[in-house]
């Protein structure tokens, strides 16, 4: 409990980054267990620029690691430095961020892969037998590490079949089993040492409610390394 | 009670726009007290944009309303079409956008005045003794309409002293009072019906004592108005 536990952001804002209600909540509960934090984001440029006022793609270009800064207050580190033997668990909150730029679902769908960055980042937590935690769609990058390392059956939740079915077939077809969980709790794999939980995965859920999913995800997590 | 809090974004990051944990979790403050809020925030650009990652400021102009969107999940309306008497109340997150973007505070100090779409949206709730709240570096609204509509004397923190001597001498020179407050309580000034509390005005403070300072300050909206 000594170390500190990496949190990797995506980009700042839900349709092209982070979701940043996910992000700040999981930071707040990381806070309020008395777990110590370090932000990470990869640092390179996002997939796109989306306007959130007008949902329409714009023509700029941003960085993940400078955009991603703005959730971290400028306390942030490029995600090639992360050595997971000073953490004692890795974390990542939701957003589109995290099929668009931790992974090429939206490109590829069930063909995804992880971007390099992300796989050697976070190879080592699963090599390790350290927690994996991820919010909403960030369990994406679960089901395609759990993939890549060859395991099978790890329990990840997208929320309902309703809401996450893409993804949900997604983890299937990757040998992963999708775990329907409600928006205030968290689906564990004790074995693996995954924890995911849905928080906006739920369309209609309430900041409160997504707090409580983060909530959920952080109490497991100190269950884990305790 | 049925009415909902108009909540005012400045933009997306603390160096040039709203300060996203307490944003956040103001937003997450209001939702567990059952208080539904709308998002408003300035189409117009920014003072400027600063690069997170590395403080520096960069050639780049970008809309207040775009960037807050960020924090909103797309769901904000232009300031100008807030019209006080749908709202009940009306909260500003911190953030140097406050003193950027809402306010002239950064280029005039204590002659700074109020941007003149941020002075019509506030005055009704001042005018009509509608809540007025306020978080960390964004007191400063508060401060310049109080001077502007007359008032004196109202109680206001930016925290400490120490912290706040810049804004607070402002204040004093605006002939209101600063009140020294801690950063997991409110400042109520219940005859003018003002709520400020410090937030990230303390710049050691935890996302754990942000979010307690945000729940302090929807705790005194919430007595306001029962």
């Amino acid at each position: 409990m000594n170390q500190t536990v990496a949190v990797v952001l995506s980009g700042c804002g839900v349709y092209d980054g982070s979701e940043i209600t996910e992000a700040v909540g999981v930071v707040i509960a990381l806070s309020q267990a008395g777990l110590r934090y370090t932000f990470y984001a990869p640092d390179r440029a996002q997939m796109h620029v989306v306007d959130h006022a007008h949902g329409q793609e714009s023509s700029e270009t941003r960085n993940i690691l400078s955009e991603a800064a703005r959730i971290a207050r400028g306390e942030i580190r490029p995600l090639a430095e992360l050595d997971a033997a000073q953490h004692c668990a890795i974390v990542f909150p939701g957003g589109f961020g995290a099929a668009k730029n931790l992974t090429t679902f939206v490109k590829d769908g069930a063909d995804a892969v992880l971007y390099d960055d992300v796989r050697a980042a976070v190879r080592p937590f699963v090599q390790q037998q350290k927690p994996v935690v991820a919010l909403c769609a960030a369990p994406l990058v679960q089901g395609l590490i759990a993939r890549d390392e060859g395991l099978s059956g790890v329990r990840i939740t997208f929320g309902s079949y309703a809401e996450g079915q893409t993804m949900a077939a997604a983890l299937a077809s990757w040998g992963q089993s999708h775990v329907e969980t409600p928006v205030d709790q968290a689906c564990v794999d004790v074995a693996h040492r995954f924890v995911s939980a849905p928080a906006y995965m739920y369309g209609a859920a309430t900041p409160a409610e997504v707090f409580a999913s983060c909530q959920a995800a952080v109490a497991a997590l100190k269950s884990l390394l305790s």
